[in-house]
C-alpha cells in the first residue's frame, strides 16, 4: 500500500461535473448533508481511497465483515448534471495528510472532469440556532455573487480562524487547476450533531443546481435529536448534573 | 537501518499456514493469549522485526544483556497445521506506523505462505466480567459463519468505533493478498491484564484448528490478579483512598 | 503540491538586499513591525510560499474570496536599500518544518541576493513593561558591535533558553551561505500583542538601514490595547473575576 | 541542510576508540559527567551534528553570537585510550528521530575505529540517594562480567520499562556493527541535576579505562545543589508551599 491508494469499483465517464464533499466536522454538517444526497439520489460507488493519514483502523459491519477506513466518491445526476459525492468516516490526522488527502481528491476531481466543486460544513456558533444561516466563501467572484443571491452570507471576517481541513484546502489548492470551488457552511451550535444545519446547506445548493430532494428523513433525525436535548435539558434542571459534554451529543444523532 | 528490519533466525518452511497475533492492547488479551501458546508448544524463534516506528527503547534481561524492542515471529504445528505465532512489546507509535508495520507484517505473511490470520485483542466493557464473551469480525462471510458456530458473537455496531490498530488494519489490509482473516476479542473490563479474557479467545482458537492446549498456567496467573484486585477492593472500602489507576493494575498481572 | 511551493508573484531585481523577518510570535512584536513596514512604504508583493508544514487552512477576505495560508515576500527600498520583507499568519506546525520553512526562506534570499537578514521577534519577561529594550544576537561579531551602538543589549545567557523557530533559525541556518543574520528581540510581556514593542524594535531598525517611518499607526494601537488593558484592570478590581488569559489578549490588538 | 549534517571541524585519527555519551537525559548525569572529562582533559572538538530532528533552535553566547543546536564530537586521550566524548544540549523530539539520530552517531563512530562504546545516563529512584549506586547493561556477556568487577549492578528487570532514547538505542544498533556497548546508569532522585550520580558514573569508567581525574568541580557543583535542596527544604517546613517541581530544580545546578 502506497501513502494514497485509490480503488476503482465502477468506471463511470462524467462531464462537466460538480463535487459535492461532506466530510465528518462541526455538528456533521457536511457528511449529513452528502449522506442525505447519497440516500435521495441512486448514487453508484465510483471509488474508494485509502490511506495511511486515516486512523488505523476497520470498522465492522452487521454482517461482522471489517472495511478499511476510507473515502468514497458517487457518482449521481442532479436534474441532468453530473455530481460526485465526496463522504467517509474520517478526516486526515495530521496537517500534512489534510493537505495530501487534498490533492488527491483533486486528482481524482481531474480525472472525472470536474470543474466545480462545493465544500460542505459547518460553522459553531456556541449557542442553540434559530434561524439556520449559511455563510460562504469562495475562490472566484462570479460564485460568490451567485450563492449571494441565492441567501448565502459572506461577512467580513467570518469565520474567523478561516477554514480549516478538507474543506478549506479544497478552496485553496483548487486554484492551479481550473476549477471553481465553494465553501457552504451551515451556522450550528457547534454541540450536537445538525440536521437542520445539513439542510440549510442543501438548501442552498437545490437553487445552485436546480434540483428537487425530500426532506422527511433529516426532519425524522432532526425530531430525535431534539427530542434527546429537551430530555437532557430537563434532566439538567431536575438536577444540578453536569451538563453532556460534546461527545455526548455529537454522536447521539 | 531501514524504517522496517527484518532479521530472519531460523530458515523454515511453512505450508497453508495460520497466522496468530498477539500484540499488546486491551487487557493485554492478545498477548497474554499468544505468549501462553508460546510457552506451551515447542514453538521457535523464525524472525525480528525491528522498526523506527515503535518506542527508541531497550530491554535488559536477567543476564544484564540489553536487546533491541522488536516484534517476534514463532514457528509451531497446532494439530499438524503449521502456524505462525506473532508478539511483541509494543505497538506501533503513530497513525501510518500502524500502517506500515501491518504491511510488514503481511509480506512475512506472504513469505510463509499464510493463507489464514487470526487476530487476538480485547474489547473493553467498562465493568467486571462475569461470563467471558468473545467478539469476532472477518473479512469473508465464511469465517463469520464458521466462528458463530464456535459461539463466537458478531454484534451489530459492535465493537464501536472499529478496531484499532495492527488487528484492525491485519483484517483491513489483507483484502488485496488473499489471506482470510478474523479479529476475535475478548471481553475484558479494560482496567488490569485479563487472563481469563486471553482463555476465552483461545478455547475459540482450540475449536477453530482442533488443537488441545493445557490452562493452568493461565489459571495461576488470573488468580494472581483476583488476590490483588480484591486486596485492593477491600484497602478501598477500609480507606476512602483513590481507586487504583488503569496503570496501577494493567502491569501487576 | 510539492512540500513546499514558491508562487512567483512579480519579476524583482535586486541588489545587495536586507532580509526582514516578521512571522507570527510573542506579542506578534515581529508581525507587527514588519506590516508596519509594509504599510509605510510602497512595497510590492514579490511571492508567496505555500507549505504543508502550515496549518491547512484557508483565510476569507471581505469578498468572500478564500486564499490559502501563505508566507508572502514583499519587496520596498528604504534609504535607497533594496529590502525584502517577510510575512505571513503562521509559523511551521512541527520541528522538523521549521528547519524546512527556513531553508526554503533561505534559498529565496540567495535568489534575491540577500545578504543580511534581520529577523524580528518579542522576547517575553512575564510583567509589564516600562522601558522597551531591545535584545540581540546575531551571526558574526560586527553586527554585535554595529548593534550595540544603536541600543541593542547583548546579555549573558538571555534570552534564556536560545531563540526558538524561524527566526532563531534563520541565524543558525544562514552560516553556511555567505549571509550576515541577526535577530533583534523587542522586550514584551508576553500577555498581549505589542504594538510598542513593534516600534521600539523598528526604531532599532531605523538606525542600522537609515531610514525614516512615521509611527501614528502603531501609536494608535498601542492606544487601543492600552484601553483594552485598562478596562479589564477595571473589571478585574471590581470582581473576583479570572483574569483574562494570554489567548483573551492576544488577539485584540 | 539534510536530515542529518555532519561538520567536521578537526580531522584527526584515531585507533581502538572508545565513545562515551553523555546527551541531556535523567538528572543530566550522562552530560554532566561527559562534560566533567571535556574539562578535565585536553579535549579537542572534531565534529558537530547537525539535525532537523533537534529543536529549531540556536543558544546565543556570551558574545551575542547564535549557534545552531548541535551534538558535539570530541577527540581526547585518557591513559594513552584514545576517546571521543559525545555531548550535546538535546535529544532527538520524535521516536523515529531516536533511531536517526543514533544511527547517525553510530556510523560516525565507525569512521573514528571506535570499538567499544560506553552510554552514560541516569535511573530515576524518585527518592533521595544515600549511596550513588550505578547500573548496567552491554550488548556482550564479556562487558557485563567486567563491569561487575568494578561494582556495577546488573538486577533482574531493572531498569523497569528498559532504556529509551540515545542511550538505549546506541546498545541495540550496535550489534550488526562489530562495536560493544554498554550503558552505565547513576542512580539519582530525578528531582534535579546530580553531579555526585555523575561522579558515581564516573569512577567506574575510571576503573574500565584506567583513567584518573580531579572531581573538585563536581563537588563543587554538588555542594551548590545541596544549599539550594536545604533552603527550599527549609522554605518548605516554615510555610506550607507547594514542594519546588522538578523543572525548578533541574536547571538550578
Amino acid at each position: 500500500m502506497d501513502e494514497i491508494t485509490v480503488e476503482t469499483v465502477t468506471d463511470v465517464d462524467l462531464t462537466d461535473t460538480v463535487l459535492i464533499e461532506g466530510l465528518p466536522g462541526v455538528g456533521n454538517v457536511g457528511k449529513l448533508a452528502v449522506n442525505h444526497l447519497l440516500d435521495e439520489t441512486d448514487a453508484e460507488l465510483v471509488c474508494r481511497v485509502y490511506s495511511e493519514h486515516f486512523p488505523p483502523q476497520v470498522s465492522v459491519d452487521d454482517d461482522g465483515i471489517a472495511s478499511l477506513t476510507a473515502m468514497e466518491f458517487y457518482a449521481t445526476t442532479l436534474d441532468d448534471q453530473d455530481v460526485l459525492l465526496l463522504t467517509g468516516d474520517h478526516q486526515a490526522q495530521s496537517n500534512h495528510g489534510h493537505y495530501r488527502i487534498t490533492n488527491a481528491i483533486l486528482d481524482i476531481a481531474d480525472d472525472y472532469d470536474v470543474s466545480t466543486i462545493y465544500a460542505l460544513g459547518g460553522v459553531p456558533t456556541g449557542e442553540l440556532i434559530e434561524e439556520y444561516d449559511v455563510l460562504g466563501a469562495a475562490t472566484v467572484d462570479t460564485m460568490v455573487e451567485e450563492l449571494s443571491e441565492y441567501g448565502v452570507e459572506f461577512r467580513d471576517n467570518e469565520p474567523t480562524g478561516g477554514i480549516v481541513g478538507v474543506s478549506g484546502l479544497l478552496l485553496g489548492l483548487s486554484e492551479n487547476r481550473s476549477i471553481n470551488a465553494a465553501c457552504l457552511m451551515g451556522e450550528t451550535s457547534g454541540y450536537m450533531v445538525d440536521p437542520k444545519s445539513a439542510r440549510a446547506v442543501l438548501e442552498i445548493l437545490q437553487d445552485a443546481l436546480s434540483f428537487d430532494v425530500d426532506y422527511s428523513e433529516l426532519e425524522d433525525r432532526a425530531e430525535k435529536m431534539e427530542e434527546v436535548v429537551s430530555r437532557i435539558q430537563e434532566m439538567e434542571s431536575q438536577q444540578s448534573a453536569p451538563a453532556p459534554t460534546e461527545d455526548d451529543l455529537r454522536y447521539i444523532g
